[in-house]
């Protein structure tokens, strides 16, 4: 049976191991790609490429930075040092900057513990977050990691981890998103939201 | 708001125009990206680049080859020059030859007639069908195209185009799948395999 030339069927097998990409759609892709522009084409290598050149980890905070450097929030002197926000991954770092409230400091987990994953800690940012945690000027750590089981876990971990902190430690509010209607919230988020009831 | 790295925010760019990648898929896959190892996202943007460098379209038939040369199929003196297969696209080429029956060449037509997506057969490669018609060793074209609407416009087309071409014009059989149950089959299909019913 004939294949695809060798240059279609290696690019297909590293396509395949992005996330979300199958068989068929990396199959799907690279025909994509073969009606480009071969300038598009090496510009996409080179941006590929690039990513292995020119992005490094933060080395205070994980959060992505360029060349070794500190991330553009680290190296930031407007950022208040006394609050400390851990979040699970870079995208989620994002999630709390859009909500633009915030002007702290951040430590991205990398993750969050998942026995069954094989993610039992050995490649989450744990020593960074003590080094963090025992500077003099911090006062407070918001624990914004996700409320689904692991990210629960891993917020029990964390709270016994950090039991020498002496600032306080708190998590993001638990209730109704913006603009929701209440009959189509689910009952945890609707009890959450009357236990954790605010006055006016 | 702060943003991602700009070799980040590049690459999903691209990311972002391949088939079935939205916004937060090529994020999800450069954060991915960001976890492989230096040397494997070099080997990734060198298998993009070779796709430029390496890869090109066969002259006879449209199927996809090395720099500039005829594809396997075209270059391999045992395939039966009387018989063309008429596909829309390399992966339905690939598709035929799983079957394993069929020995003949091929003619890729790069997609089919969609007025409504802008494709009117400026792009499909209906000048080397016409060439490879005119071949004196040709006795039978067949018009493997997808039975869609588009489909079929366009095998009503290439039957117009063709009118000179006196061997024989064929498509493939339209029935039961094999290891079909009839219980679970389409009625189209059921129509279309008891009208074309075949004597044991």
């Amino acid at each position: 049976m004939k294949t695809y030339p060798a240059a279609i069927e290696e690019l297909m097998l590293f396509l395949k191991q992005l996330p979300g990409v199958g068989k068929r759609g990396a199959e799907r892709m690279v025909m994509d790609i073969l009606d480009w522009d071969k300038s598009d084409i090496a510009s996409f290598a080179n941006a590929v490429l690039k990513i292995a050149t020119d992005i490094t980890f933060c080395p205070e905070c994980g959060n992505c930075a360029e060349h070794g450097q500190l991330c553009s929030i680290c190296s930031d002197p407007r950022r208040d040092n006394s609050t400390l926000c851990v979040v699970e991954t870079i995208p989620q770092l994002l999630a709390v900057e859009s909500g633009g409230s915030y002007r702290g400091k951040y430590l991205v987990l990398g993750g969050k513990l998942s026995p069954l994953d094989g993610e039992n800690g050995e490649n989450l940012n744990f020593d960074l977050l003590l080094k963090q945690s025992a500077k003099p000027e911090l006062k407070e750590i918001i624990l914004a990691l996700s409320s689904d089981v692991e990210g629960r876990a891993t917020m029990i971990y964390l709270t016994e981890l950090l039991k020498d902190f002496s600032g306080a430690l708190t998590r993001p509010a638990q209730g109704l998103p913006a603009g929701a209607n209440l009959s189509f919230a689910d009952s945890a988020t609707v009890a959450a939201a009357f236990t954790g009831r605010t006055s006016f």
